[in-house]
């Protein structure tokens, strides 16, 4: 039984593609976006583990601008804003409005938990007509621990008022779904590209190709 | 007063852009291999801050051949170990071998800790001819906790029975030598490439160009 729905942000609602014209219009190339946002999420969980915290504006800002000079490109604060704005404009994937309802209307609780911060997707929720289906929404600023740490799950149970077990987390990155898992949340696999399941890790509740079909999942 | 340099391997004393020509001789682009070793140490340290452990060989197969699918390549063992046996053979950087031998010379005892395998880097160590100069190759299997987990720099400091404060870590990763410092040790950044170190990671001790310079500073 299942009383509310936490969900992951970056990538999992949000379609993060459209920055690579961004990183373009900035001079650098296209594929920039997979190694700057895989180097973010390693530097804030590195910090997590050593036991310190820092912010992901912050750090993507200073990643960008590492990512600047190393191509020989003046990191002037036009290019920076430019790239890092962005992330205030990218569109939900079209499953997430349609599946978000179904989950609402079944008296399922949503709310979100990013690494990111929450005010940065106010628009891109607005937007997107999913911002009155959000209980809360949610980030790591509070327990300064970034997802997967357990005291950020926790975090997020304990402002609903619920069990953790009683929490699911929906996300599209499996090392998300197994900590969530390791704090005690069920967790579900939304795997719309079809990617393999890494082993390394604790297995999803359930995998759903899209949140239309988690939506069907929990009205079981 | 220094009685332990430890040393970091990957890309701190290995120079791994020859992997570029196996991931292209698997049929991927070039830069996956910026990609894949930031996702590797994303996963590594995500189970980490979860309590959890896998093997650096074990996720970068299963990110190796995640990629491969994605790229809509098969994932042939011939194309996976074809990539992966890349770290067995990657050269050491030029100013290593020579800074080492000033640092040994110097009566300072040199240890190597890893995420890798320790094992791995053992035809490398003898290739590049400093073998001899490290007392331990140690890697985090052990204390199954990824750097920059405080278990993984107190695990080395307890094998070489020093205190913390008498040792230091070389590496060209902030977040190694944020996560050193925050364990006890001093630590010094390998600067090779002139990148500017992010404000959100404690400042190194030391900031040299390489190994050599290194020698210099801990000789004074």
């Amino acid at each position: 039984m299942l009383d509310v729905l936490l969900l992951d942000v970056n990538e999992t609602l949000t379609d993060l593609e459209p920055l690579r014209d961004d990183f373009e219009a900035a001079g650098l190339p296209r594929h920039t976006l997979d190694a700057w946002f895989a180097a973010m999420l390693r530097d804030g969980l590195a910090l997590t583990t050593a036991g310190a915290y820092a912010d992901f504006p912050a750090l993507a800002r200073e990643l960008l601008e590492a990512q600047l000079v190393a191509a020989g490109i003046e990191p002037t604060e036009e290019r920076v804003t430019g790239v890092l704005s962005g992330f205030t404009r990218v569109p939900l994937h079209p499953d997430v409005a349609p599946g978000l309802r179904k989950v609402h209307a079944a008296g399922v609780r949503i709310v979100t938990l990013t690494n990111g911060r929450a005010a940065m997707s106010e628009g891109v929720f607005t937007a997107g007509g999913i911002m009155p289906l959000l209980e809360h929404r949610l980030d790591v600023s509070v327990p300064r621990r970034w997802k997967p740490h357990p005291d950020a799950y926790r975090y997020a149970a304990e402002v609903c008022g619920v069990p953790v077990e009683r929490m699911g987390l929906a996300a599209v990155h499996p090392w998300d779904i197994d900590g969530a898992r390791r704090a005690g949340l069920q967790g579900f696999y939304v795997d719309r590209r079809n990617t393999p399941y890494p082993q390394a890790f604790l297995p999803p509740d359930l995998i759903v190709p899209d949140f239309e079909a988690l939506a069907v999942e929990l009205a079981r």
